[in-house]
């Protein structure tokens, strides 16, 4: 009850900057879902044009009337909003529990500005806390890849699909759905750049340097955080 | 003429070191297709077990009897066998002109062994000089990856497929092949990094450090190079 309060304070503070711009990005996930039944009891939004992250988001948007674009067509993403599992103090986030971080990544990647919405209970003060990081693997190379992880050292799992189709999950991109156990991560970026690397991984679930502000919803509160500026010395 | 002997020559080269094997990680393109026209002729290879990098060569592989594994079964490639488009002093290679370097690649990346066969054409002083890179992309990402590579300063094409589709190549793998024109790369292993960051872009014809031999087939003459021992001072 007090989550799903801190869910709906980040989608509803999100909404003024969101307002702004003509065509926009859309994630996926129990976040996304209160963000996008906001946008539907607002007349403003009726107008704009919507890129989906998902399949998922593509239907929850155009069974509502809004206008859904597909990515071919070349849209600017003007603004970019999705959730996140994990967000640590330099806004760095895991993302893909709900299996769509590839296609979030490629929307957040273009978008000239990204806005995520969490609650807080998705802080952590290293990534890899809580959550495994998702990675999606050609179906072809799952075997050589989950090899190659085993002697990486990390524990890794299929993730399987709950209902409605044997094995594991296949996402809307086309890859098969694994998770890796790293633990907390003193270094993500090295750990991204080491995943990426495996011939066979088509994407990982580490969005680093990808968000412009982060909405934290509380209870009673909703905090805006923006990343630092890091001076190197 | 001279071209098919020289490709001829460097695919009878490598029998030697190939026929020590049991598991044959099996390239794609027209000199894989002269040795696997040899392999089919001697007797002592048909009892081996072969990992195709296509369909193409699976087909090829299976119509003369060959048994062809499927990666997935978690075979333990102990040898790949493969053209390449460019190679340069270094051993690093541009492949993908049969749409196939995904898949390549990752058995490349997994071979215990990897051995190349070019004819004297495919040398280069550097990657980029004749051929451009190729790079499979995600279907849903076409466009925003194109912009981002015009960005870059880059010239691309869509590769077009010839005969019996409309629109681009789509690979075995799924993505569609969009060519990269570079021009002579001072820095592969840069380029490489950036092309692989692009979200949406599975994999890149850059083989850089992938080749532990390079047959070179000349009309008269097979030259084995290996790759030299760097000291860094």
């Amino acid at each position: 009850m007090d989550l799903d309060s801190a869910k709906l304070n980040a989608a509803r503070a999100v909404f003024e900057e969101v307002g702004r711009y003509e065509v926009i990005g859309v994630g996926t996930g129990s976040t996304v879902e209160k963000f996008i039944e906001l946008l539907s009891k607002q007349e403003r939004f009726k107008g704009k044009l919507y890129v989906p992250s998902s399949i998922d988001t593509a239907l929850k948007l155009s069974e509502r009337g809004f206008r859904v674009l597909n990515l071919l067509s070349s849209p600017e993403v003007e603004v970019y909003v999705d959730g996140a599992d994990e967000v640590d103090p330099r806004l760095n986030m895991i993302k893909g529990g709900g299996a769509a971080m590839t296609m979030e990544k490629i929307l957040a990647y273009y978008a000239a500005r990204r806005l995520f919405i969490v609650d807080y209970t998705k802080l952590v003060a290293k990534l890899g806390e809580k959550h495994p990081i998702p990675v999606e693997v050609l179906p072809c190379a799952l075997s050589p890849v989950l090899k190659t992880l085993h002697k990486m050292g990390f524990r890794v799992e299929l993730r399987a699909s709950g209902r409605g189709k044997a094995g594991p999950v296949v996402a809307d991109t086309g890859g098969v759905v694994i998770d890796v156990y790293t633990g907390p991560l003193d270094e993500p970026e090295e750990v991204n750049r080491r995943l990426k690397n495996i011939p066979g991984v088509v994407e990982t679930g580490l969005f680093l340097g990808y968000a412009d502000a982060v909405y934290i919803g509380w209870p009673d509160k909703v905090e805006v955080l923006k990343p630092s500026t890091v001076i190197k010395v």
